[in-house]
């Protein structure tokens, strides 16, 4: 593995790169966008986040990103310093799910700390199906994403990482708890896994939120979008578990992925059927109006376009809109955010001008598909 | 003057035919669709309306039928008989202005009568300029239409009309009070002007309250597209004088045309203004996602769509829209409505069904202007 100098990661294609999470393939991949493994890791001798001192998170950040380059692998990794980087680059990737918004921000839970505390992600430049946040809520949190459902193949990459990073790095860890984290919940073997769902049937006929009772009795947690205590925008959910303590990694994939998601999977694609039969003429309109008002609109906001998209993908994978490649709906979800639309754009707007910008480049993407 | 036989005028293009009141030409026609002047006229030696038997009206039908006939003129006259004319029909006439609503059910404003009274409709089949309705509340009322402002001309071609037909019938006159109609508003002229407006720009800046106020300030009525009792859909208004006695037909003509709808016209062109520097953008946005809801709706009720027409229009007029001409917007606005969204698909439907074939019209009607 070789890295990059910090800063701004010149050589990355950022407005092409289809994110893992965008790709539109694997199983499942007309609900399920993408799986997510995340490992929290934290280095023996070293105090944990919270009760870390600058100096200390320094050297942290030194040792593991010295370590991260040794990390055997064919694909470059990109190596970005926070605290130096600028507020667009974090935003990028934040939209980009490589880091946390908390990362970004460089606070932690508790509020403390600020935009230069010494922290940094490395993440696989290509793919981006690999990234490894330094000093966040832990020291190291190892996070592997595949498009579609594809836990256990995102799992066997993340573990692969961690038992590279474990061979020249000691972690705190318990012989009775496992692996110790700064947040108790995370204890044990420090897995979060969790999946990006695309439910917009379930949204149109109202029954999300059995969804997320049913997934509350099962401890599990239905995010939006950018995960804890973000809005659902687009229709797109996270389910992940919310304690790992008790429970090896295998028994939490098993549950979720054979257990859990094959229930809200059905349900939403027959939350769709329903609507394409019973409402179907219903559903065709608000599809069609829906990319009616992303070719004309002259000013979008981002949520507002997000949710446009949204309908505008159900309709592509329901068949009603045959001219529109799935991939193009997907890419534009990604593209319609702040920082990949000010960075497309080429220089900083204020918000009304972001809408117009955001118009102008949706009315473009989509005009080859008139 | 020839007349056709009665029943359906099979002769008359109706789908093409641009009624006067959206031929968008004429004096002020950025604001004014149409100038419109009534005649009330009754019969002398037989009882007004509301006491006239059944056997009254048919002689009062039969009468004015033969006296319409002799008035000398080049354009070809059809004659309706209402009383036979099946719903759509006479939902057509409503639609294109030629009858009133209460003309159409029959019913007198007391709320006697019913489909099955005897009672008509002449009107000029090629510009639809003048119609005679028999047996509405007064045993006459004859209307003349122009596009745009031309009160006047109107005015001109309905006395033309109303002198050819007293030269062979007695009309109710009293030397004091004038003509005598069966409402005593209408006494002394029998005149009613008024002028069709479309007021989309106070209606975005939240200033038609201001009109309606100063209209009703000098005893005039603003009613909606239908006249009275209806909403304003399409943003269309009827401004029209309410009384009639005591002022000649040449004062009230001189108060609307010179001193009322100048105010009102420049109040919305200067809105119109305002909103295209002010909130140019947000005008913009709005006209261009109006459109793109008529161009891609599945299911169009008929006031959202004349709304979406109204603001299409209001582009159109302003530049912001430049390839589609005035016409197809003003024509749409006719061809919506249900009666002509029924012959247009020549069958019966259904609520649901109209919505579905409204947007199929209008998608095609816009096709060629992608």
């Amino acid at each position: 593995m070789s890295t990059e100098g910090p800063g701004e990661p010149s050589g990355v294609p950022w407005q092409d790169a289809q994110t893992e999470w965008l790709r539109a393939d694997g199983q499942c991949c007309d609900v399920v966008m993408s799986s997510r493994v995340r490992l929290a890791r934290n280095l023996a001798g070293f105090p944990f986040m919270p009760r870390a001192s600058r100096a200390d998170r320094r050297q942290i950040l030194d040792l593991c990103r010295r370590k991260i380059v040794e990390i055997p692998g064919r694909e470059r990794v990109v190596w970005v310093d926070l605290h130096t980087a600028s507020t667009e680059q974090r935003t990028i990737l934040v939209e980009r799910h490589l880091i946390s918004k908390q990362h970004a921000r460089g606070k932690l839970s508790s509020g403390v700390g600020g935009p230069e505390e010494p922290r940094g992600v490395a993440f696989t430049s290509q793919s981006e199906r690999l990234a490894i946040m330094v000093n966040e809520e832990d020291h190291l949190r190892i996070q592997s994403m595949r498009a579609g459902l594809a836990l256990a193949e995102a799992l066997a990459a993340a573990d692969q990482a961690d038992d590279a990073l474990e061979a020249t790095v000691d972690f705190a860890f318990d012989r009775r708890f496992g692996y110790l984290t700064a947040c108790p919940t995370n204890v044990g073997t420090g897995i979060r896994l969790s999946v990006m769902l695309h439910l917009p049937g379930l949204r149109l006929r109202n029954e999300l939120d059995k969804v997320k009772r049913a997934a509350a009795a099962m401890s599990l947690a239905v995010r939006g979008f950018y995960g804890e205590g973000s809005n659902a925008v687009g229709d797109l959910y996270q389910i992940s578990n919310q304690t790992t303590m008790g429970k090896t990694e295998a028994v939490l994939l098993h549950e979720l992925q054979n257990e859990i998601l094959p229930q809200v999977i059905e349900y939403e694609r027959a939350s769709r059927r329903m609507l394409a039969t019973r409402g179907g003429a219903v559903l065709k309109d608000r599809v069609h109006r829906s990319l009616g008002v992303l070719r004309h609109a002259r000013l979008l906001a981002a949520e507002e376009s997000m949710d446009l998209l949204s309908t505008l993908r159900l309709g592509i994978v329901l068949g009603i809109i045959d001219n529109i490649p799935e991939r193009v709906a997907n890419a534009l979800l990604l593209l319609v955010q702040p920082g990949h639309l000010q960075r497309a754009t080429g220089r900083p707007m204020d918000q009304d001008h972001r809408r117009g910008a955001r118009a102008d480049l949706v009315r473009t993407a989509l005009a080859p598909y008139c």
